[in-house]
């Protein structure tokens, strides 16, 4: 099994459409960053994702290195901010698809947004 | 200039993680439904995107009809129903990439989620 994991900068509060947009920003950036194979499968697996946050951008900065030291693909969103954020902010990280151990190991200890 | 529109239908006010992560699969299926030309220009482009909500399921269906009329890619999107709706519920549309004019003709008296 095969899984997305997109992981948002809570501190940003963003309004919900804002952060919509963001999460589905990583997850196609993280996709077009991964093998086929493994984009295949999670397409055949019906692109299974999960949606976590973290406390700061730091937090987001570390994973990404986390992950990279894993073979996982990762994405970091930065909002060109032209309506709420100040342009550069990181807004999230999209993690995979990757295998759903591999992620889950890597994100144990982050909470479903 | 292209760009994804992602329609969300509004009634089910779905947590803001789960709607995030139907906003992102509706991303990523329309993607996966449009002619390589029109992705590469928006990806090009920065992968501009909006969200947008309606009041109910029924609007999305005709919106997926007006689109398939004009040429649009248009994905809708049903939940799997493990968590918080029922399985099959429509929860977003996704469109495009397509040519900006075309989709704002077609979403212009949608609002901003």
């Amino acid at each position: 099994m095969v899984k997305q994991v997109i992981v948002v900068n809570n501190s940003l509060k963003l309004p919900k459409g804002k952060l919509a947009a963001q999460v589905a920003h990583a997850a196609v950036a993280s996709l077009l960053r991964t093998e086929s194979d493994l984009s295949n499968q999670w397409l055949r697996e019906g692109m299974p994702k999960v949606v976590l946050k973290v406390d700061d951008e730091q937090a987001l900065l570390a994973l990404r290195e986390r992950a990279a030291a894993a073979g996982v693909s990762a994405e970091l969103i930065r909002d060109a901010g032209r309506t709420v954020v100040a342009a550069g902010t990181i807004t999230c990280l999209g993690l995979g698809p990757a295998a759903t151990e591999t992620l889950t190991a890597l994100t144990a200890e982050y909470k479903l947004l």
